[in-house]
């Protein structure tokens, strides 16, 4: 099993940590220290060795940073994780909501003049030191980097990840590491720079063609690299982690060298123009090739564009995936359909029995996050994880919601259905429908190119806005080609300011939550396409391809409120499903179940 | 008559006019000098005066500039008027698509080394400066302020207009002057601001109750204005502009000083802070607070944002004059339905008719903009605006759209019909659908406080880009209370982003254009409303309440199009129409005409 249930904060030892870590501050000669979640790579899954906002606090949120001063302490986190925060951190620390108050602004009232704010420069990119040092400047405070101070007072840490890297092949990649690497030197030189630092595991692991294991959920590997004009590339990764399949296929262009090497390498720069991605570089790289006296241009990662415009080859293999993926998921549902009456299904053995099937199709790599599950209520919480603790036996009529993905070695999937298991509550049939027509309007959608996310984010919507509902959270964000399940820049939300380009695989995925009775969500893969210019039209529009096979509860849909292109759409949808997925279940049962799920929506 | 049908430009007069001005260049020892549309007030009409850049170059488009250099001259005009330029331009100005190569980028290559090239500071705000400043800069070139060379040199230039104000009621204002620049000297102190200049026609005429006539179209005044933080002001504008009751209605907390007290009145304020507008006030003031050390805190025009939240005084106005309206639009409406089967109806004879007849209101204080009345392919061109040269015969079967709009004492009106004059058309009955589903989707749109007009723009479009349509301008501005009929800072389009809110006016006018055959375009204005959360709702939600009452032509609507709720909308609109304008037309032919226009959609 690739998913766990434990909880793994220990909410008990927060005050003593804190005390050992104030202890160090003092024996250090500083005010207080900055304890991010995330580590040099800025990942969304972190190592256990990384965890230290988890260690300190407790909070095993999947954002958030913790300030501890010598009097105060605080836990930032957002409207997602504010009742979580509350229930696995200690009083000790302050529990803040980070949209109102983000560290800068609690750092204003907080800290003293003359008083200095420690940070480990390996975890925090520029743009978020800019606005603390502003912060500080503002209060006469200073902010300076240290040796990381938790690790100095962890004394079980665990040890780095060493997980081996191996060879993403080229039929599924479409493109070489070569090539890809050739080009975007071209794009240095053109733009008069002579390298750029990758930090981001998952531009490491597009550009070279590798996948790596260092922590779960993402196939990338932990390491640094340098990309330089020419073309050639040297990889800072543990020797530990290559094989000889690997380094061959890395071939000569791309040197490898240990991660240590990686500070003299930088300061071999001076005098070069070094983009640095403003975003996600650890400030320790900018400071140390500044100290060398190259000139940091700050930018952009230049994989992050390319990576997510996924290129024939890779969209072919989204397909297969996401055909593979619906055999797994039309079992499930039918094992949900018989289980669910009988009053006997947890969350937990549905997300068992879900992975369990994956497994079966003999190319599941990972789960590509952890599998959202949530029975009646549960389904409410749009962050909710199941645990021990939480696991709710589903009452035969409430609804389930499951959220889930795998990693295949062609591509990542990422599904949402909710589905009934007796006579839908209240207001659930309607909302369930009006979350449908917001996910068909944007699998149907068309629109010019050059537009964003942001502009479109409201055909998904409108629907529920004209009844006066909403959901707190983005419509879509990109998807990885057998890499990160949540991939930049693009996304359909109000902060999707990229332009939506053909091969950008996003998601698709309204939703509708009454807190304490039940949540709906419904999300599909699409990858943005160029369909034809229609009889009648005179212009080029850009519009999506639906990837994921999975039926919809039918038995959720009011038809009454759909209009005829949206009932074209779901029955051509679900014809589709049963076209395509009936052929690869072997069980005559599977089928019946899987006609019986696609059969047109009765009147 | 308002509205005028002559040609303003001068084509042949361009060449002699640049050499007088390259002549007055050399003289002053300057090798360039810019010459923009615009005014120090940054109107969107301009006064004869001011018209330097039709002067020289004999273009009239609303919006342009011309670099005069000693050897290059260009003439910089965005995509819609292309051609105007073209045709009203001389080959002695290279005409510039400023959209690809903005003035900044063309100086880049047309400037030398060491030059110096001219402006006259009153007509550029600071963000122009800037840009034009750093293309200079990195040529090696300067940008210098100089008088106006273009005065120097133009003999009969006509004197500054001396439009009287007048008294704007405090029942249509719906708020004091007191009580405005109270509010606004409060917003100033909370800024630790003391004074803000305001050189913006319309917002002086909002905050201090009045309105103005120094130019068509514009009931604003031309004059400066300096609020202070504790509400008092001066009121910089040409004693002969002023009535006694004007006078009275100022009182004594604003002070009235001749324009030419504004340079003295600034140098006064050494030490202050003072707000000045990013993006229109002109630079010259800046300049003259610098020497005179001043503190400049660059921002918005306070004005901008409580003059676009009508308050219900003004949107009580809105409705009135919307109604007030309807009466000759109804009647307009008619006399196409029986003229342009004559084959008789000119562009030019319509748009005296519908002028003459909003006359007979005995309320039009002036047109709010020059009427675009195009038939058959002039429908096309966006900003058609008709000539004696250009003026059509409209040829029955060709589409008429008539866009025009009215300034009464409660409010300012636009409205755009397109309407048939036999069987449509190619093409054009599915367009004009297409287009009235996107007016529908804006007018019956719902959203969460917060969103701009971007957000919901792509509502407008998403039928029109389903069948592969698009147009090429914004759906919707921002309009005034009596005030300019484009009026900032909210729009819906992409440029959109300012947050729309309760009170605000804009347009909802989505089109679709087949160059050389018709041009379609459907306009309401609708004010930002707060509806009632429906049944099963659960959160507030923002809406559009629809002002404009004018019939739209059924026989171009295909019905099977339309879904149910956008023939509700339609069908209960025309209920509307008929219901509050029938009893306000005194002629029975008229009345019988509105009820049969007014019909439901058969089907």
């Amino acid at each position: 099993m690739f998913q766990s249930f434990e909880t793994q904060g220990n909410r008990a030892a927060g005050p003593a940590r804190l005390a050992a870590l104030r202890a160090r501050m003092a024996a250090e000669g500083v005010h207080g220290f900055l304890a991010p979640r995330g580590d040099a790579h800025m990942g969304e899954t972190v190592a256990a060795r990384d965890q230290r906002l988890a260690w300190l606090t407790g909070f095993t949120g999947s954002a958030g940073i913790c300030v501890a001063l010598a009097e105060r302490a605080a836990l930032f986190s957002d409207g997602r994780y504010t009742l979580q925060a509350r229930e696995q951190v200690d009083a000790a620390f302050e529990r803040v909501g980070i949209e109102a108050t983000p560290p800068s602004a609690w750092l204003k009232s907080a800290l003293k003049p003359g008083q200095r704010l420690a940070y480990d420069p390996w975890l925090h990119g520029r743009e978020q030191i800019e606005t603390l040092e502003r912060a500080c400047a503002e209060v006469g405070a200073e902010l300076v980097p240290t040796a990381n101070l938790i690790d100095a007072v962890w004394e079980d840490q665990p040890s780095p990840p060493m997980g081996p890297l191996a060879v993403h092949p080229e039929a599924l990649a479409g493109e070489s590491s070569a090539a890809k690497r050739a080009r975007l030197g071209r794009e240095l030189a053109e733009a008069s720079r002579d390298a750029a630092v990758l930090t981001l595991p998952d531009s490491l692991a597009w550009l070279l063609n590798v996948r790596g294991s260092d922590v779960a959920r993402m196939p990338a590997p932990h390491a640094f690299g340098l990309l330089r004009a020419d073309g050639t590339a040297t990889l800072f990764v543990a020797a530990a982690k290559l094989s000889d399949p690997v380094r061959e296929h890395l071939g000569n262009a791309v040197e490898i060298a240990d991660p240590e090497a990686l500070g003299p390498a930088l300061d071999a720069l001076a005098g070069s123009a070094v983009l640095l991605d403003r975003a996600s570089c650890p400030v320790w790289i900018a400071h140390r090739l500044e100290a060398a006296g190259a000139r940091i241009d700050w930018g952009q990662d230049p994989c992050i564009l390319p990576k997510a415009r996924k290129n024939t080859a890779e969209l072919e293999g989204a397909r297969a995936a996401h055909l593979r993926d619906a055999v797994p998921l039309a079992r499930f549902l039918r094992w949900v359909d018989e289980t669910a009456p009988t009053g006997t299904l947890t969350e937990i053995a549905a997300v068992e029995k879900l992975e369990n099937l994956r497994a079966q199709t003999g190319a599941l790599r990972d789960i590509s996050f952890d599998t959202i599950c949530g029975a009646g209520p549960n389904g409410a919480i749009v962050h909710y994880r199941v645990t021990r603790e939480t696991d709710r036996t589903l009452v035969p009529g409430e609804l389930l919601l499951v959220d889930s993905g795998a990693q295949y070695p062609d591509g990542t999937t990422d599904v949402t259905r909710t589905l009934a298991t007796g006579p839908a509550p209240e207001g659930a049939a309607r909302a369930f429908t009006l979350v449908l027509k917001g996910m068909i309007a944007i699998a149907m959608a068309r629109w010019p190119a050059g537009l964003a996310g942001r502009d479109i984010d409201a055909l998904a919507r409108q629907a529920l806005w004209k009844g006066g509902l909403d959901y707190d959270h983005g419509t879509g964000h990109g998807v990885g080609a057998y890499l990160g399940v949540h991939e930049g820049p693009a996304s359909i939300s109000r902060r999707g300011m990229v332009p939506l380009e053909p091969g950008m695989v996003l998601s698709d995925e309204p939703g509708c939550y009454r807190e304490g009775e039940w949540g709906i969500r419904l999300e599909i893969l699409v990858a943005v396409s160029s369909p034809a210019v229609p009889e009648g039209g005179e212009r080029e529009m850009l519009g999506f391809e639906t990837l994921t096979l999975a039926p919809i509860d039918r038995r959720l849909v009011v038809p009454a409120l759909l209009d005829p292109p949206e009932r074209a759409w779901l029955d051509a949808y679900h014809a589709r499903v049963a076209a395509e997925v009936t052929p690869l279940l072997d069980d005559p049962a599977d089928r019946d179940w899987l006609a019986a799920a696609c059969a047109r929506l009765a009147d």
